[in-house]
């Protein structure tokens, strides 16, 4: 059994302000061509304004995300952080470290162990556009 | 050092409405079998209306788990979700969303690395009684 | 390409209350000693009332940290577990259940891939000061 190690990049334009984008195809895509059968790829937001999680990616649910977010932690309210940078970027800080900026997923068969109706999401709860870049690792035979 | 990936599945019939279920003995069940010692789990469920975290499995802090969910994401309101599906579920993906599908969790001297009073769970939350498929991913030595 | 896998222990005198410690510099520098390159870590907190996650480590977003978990899940409230040990920590299980006990990172040529004001950080929820073990995996090559 032959182990493997491989790190991917991804750069993404994001609309800022709790933008959620589907980046499963991309995964999918970078497992394809790695060749690996059973492992996991850990995904993670570089940055502290950004998460990763899975969702049934359908307009509806993707406004109900971001009514949750504004709902749990408002952006229109004075955050402490905002004394050090004075971006108004403190309920961005927030939901990220809530939703954490990494997850791990698992692939069996050459094939990431999702639901139908799941999608690998990457949320910019920063406050302004972005140019981001996601780091995918691949490890497994 | 021979490193090794393994992929098991488990089957289980849940409640849904937030049923929280302690999976940790099965998991231990799956490490001693693979006869690792050191590595990781990553333990994930399968669709968008479950997460996995941890907690003390006891019968008060399940009740609090429960009560925080129906707190934070209250089941009984308008979610722009259920106009696609109109299956009340709308509650059920923002919490799974929120808590994650998955958790790695850290093995050592063929142990996982967890406190006494620290349990493995999986959370249903869809809004109905589920058969589900949960896969575990063990890679180690 | 050869494999390693290194599990390292950390231990940290808190002072519970949401204590929040940033913990990247002794990561990276139990990276720099294992000598691996490409691969991921995990972190993990061994108990139920703690957390890891990441933020930008600054006073202000501290503070702000600790006022969204008081707001979300507030420490003086009745919670059915205080029936079973009546040591007052209802709310630490909840905070550390919602935010999960670990998370993994990824590191490529030897760093850790972390945004510049992204620290990785250890969240003690427990009702009183705590002296506490984490666990690091190191799986790469």
């Amino acid at each position: 059994m032959k182990m493997k190690v491989e790190t991917k990049f991804l750069k993404l334009k994001t609309s800022g302000n709790t933008d959620i984008i589907d980046i499963t195809s991309e995964i999918q895509h970078f497992l394809s061509e790695s060749g690996l059968e059973e492992g996991t790829v850990t995904v993670s937001a570089i940055g502290s304004t950004a998460s990763v999680t899975t969702c049934e990616f359908e307009p509806g649910l993707v406004k109900d995300l971001k009514a949750l977010f504004e709902e749990l932690i408002p952006a229109n309210r004075h955050y402490c952080h905002d004394e050090a940078w004075h971006d108004g970027n403190g309920h961005s800080h927030l939901r990220a470290s809530l939703v954490g900026p990494s997850k791990t997923f698992i692939f069996s068969d050459g094939k990431l162990c999702l639901g139908t109706w799941q999608q690998i999401i990457f949320i910019d709860f920063d406050a302004r556009p972005r140019q981001r870049k996601i780091v995918f690792q691949f490890s497994g035979r």
